[in-house]
């Protein structure tokens, strides 16, 4: 399906493809200077659910000049002997960042391995540390669905600075981290979820709305102000009038469009920036693994020199 | 200075001892089962500045039975000689939690050394990752003025679900903490700073305000919602009518009590509640280490029975 030409639209894609350019450079320089960048992807039981996601990062990865490797578990794998293979992973310097494709099997607790991923190389931004940071005011290694999200935002050119953001869906990975990144931005922020009273009351006072609660449509154009920013982080798959299934986001796109001033397109918003974030993620990382490095063996480099 | 006897007001003081009385069952449970909490305290520097926190934090340790140690360090250490330290005390399992007082010299980057104690004896709850963990919903052990704010809230009996609140100041310790722990509980956040256009809009819409910017008064009645909770954080050093210096918050108290249902006073509000909180952060330190312990040895015991 190819998006109508309205400017309104804030695409994924273009912003992708620049993010994509700049982590090509910077890769290529770090493997001059011996550094090759490199991601672990870690599956584990059935993979087919994820085998589309895992091939598209592998494509990118390959575009940016970023070494993929794949390991495939079995799903009888204890939680004890994953996290095994995470922390030889954690010591191997050749690896710069561990992704961990969900789901895992039931018995896996997730949040374990994601903190057993050492923050250093937790290119995901899940490690309660990175989480923390962010916290913090160390923006630049973020969830990458939060991350996307904000830099959509961006491309709209608002002075975030004093700006009414309302984010709708609480999520540990999405809604507070989105939240987290606009404060430290400037952003005047609420978090509403399904417990808060009126949604479209604080939705139709937002600047930018972000929705990421996956239910299909929720927001409509009386509960958006107009000129908002709206940007849509659903992934919901639906019965279109034709029979066939289609993805639609949480925003009733068509009739919000003539509302709001910008909003993402679902498909081609939010989704394709979340790849390159990964990417990007991956190079802040190495700088930060770099960056110890010449920490704790600078002074050899300095006796070598004498 | 004794306060006037009225309901309106949220002692810190009751709750405080309440908590210390819980506190002091826990620890002499954990001393006869041979883990003894202890807590250990560093200064550096001049530690005119904090004598009377240090004071305070001993006396109320004393109160709950668990060990207050206290080290001092010169002004002219390195951080890399503190972080040394802190790693020693990190790797004693008789030392339960760090508490790094506040300020430290201007050589000494505070971060770097709150980010060198374990996140197992993060008591001050400042580690990224133990303020991950909250994003994370493990509300347990938070930043412990923080901690105190919501506590005080939970005293007037309201229901957090849905409660409509507002934070005024986005401070890495105390708003944004403050924000992860309520929409946790099901609260509707929205975080206010010195960028927000419009503060006394958001603050007449909150049924929970929180103020912790530092300005003296900053809050008046006018920007208050009647029958609101109002959290005053702040505290500020002024001069009297009467010539003297003296303690006051960021709400205009006498104007606010007379709209608001609830108001916590300064002195006498949040301030007393903070040590104790740091006391029982320092036995959910233990209760996790003990844990891990467990978790790490337990195979051990096991042996032994056979």
């Amino acid at each position: 399906m190819s998006l109508p030409d309205d400017s309104r639209y804030l695409r994924g894609g273009p912003v992708a493809q620049r993010i994509i350019a700049a982590v090509r450079e910077d890769a290529a320089i770090a493997t001059a200077e011996g550094f090759p960048p490199k991601l672990v992807s870690i599956t584990v039981g059935d993979t087919a659910a994820v085998e589309v996601y895992v091939r598209n990062q592998r494509a990118k990865a390959a575009l940016a000049g970023i070494e993929f490797e794949e390991r495939r578990f079995p799903a009888d794998i204890t939680a004890g002997e994953l996290e095994a293979a995470i922390h030889g992973l954690n010591a191997d310097p050749r690896v710069t960042g561990i992704i961990i494709q969900r789901p895992v099997p039931a018995h896996i607790p997730i949040k374990t391995l994601q903190a057993a991923v050492h923050p250093l190389k937790d290119v995901e931004g899940m490690h309660p540390a990175s989480i923390g940071n962010i916290v913090y005011n160390q923006l630049d290694l973020a969830p990458c669905t939060a991350a996307a999200s904000v830099e959509l935002l961006k491309e709209t050119g608002l002075d975030l600075k004093g700006l009414e953001v309302v984010i709708v869906g609480h999520s540990e990975i999405v809604g507070k981290p989105i939240a987290f990144l606009l404060m430290s931005e400037g952003a005047t922020v609420t978090v509403c979820h399904h417990m808060t009273r009126s949604v479209a009351a604080h939705a139709r006072r937002a600047d930018a709305l972000f929705v990421a609660v996956g239910r299909p449509r929720l927001i409509k154009a009386d509960m958006v102000k107009p000129g908002a920013a709206v940007i849509d982080i659903g992934i919901n798959s639906e019965i279109g009038p034709d029979g066939e299934s289609r993805i639609v986001g949480d925003v009733d796109t068509d009739s919000v469009k003539e509302v709001a001033s910008w909003i993402t397109p679902v498909p081609g918003g939010v989704g394709p920036l979340t790849v390159a974030i990964l990417l990007r993620n991956t190079m802040v990382a190495l700088s930060r693994q770099r960056a110890l490095y010449q920490a704790t063996y600078g002074v050899v480099d300095k006796l070598a020199a004498e």
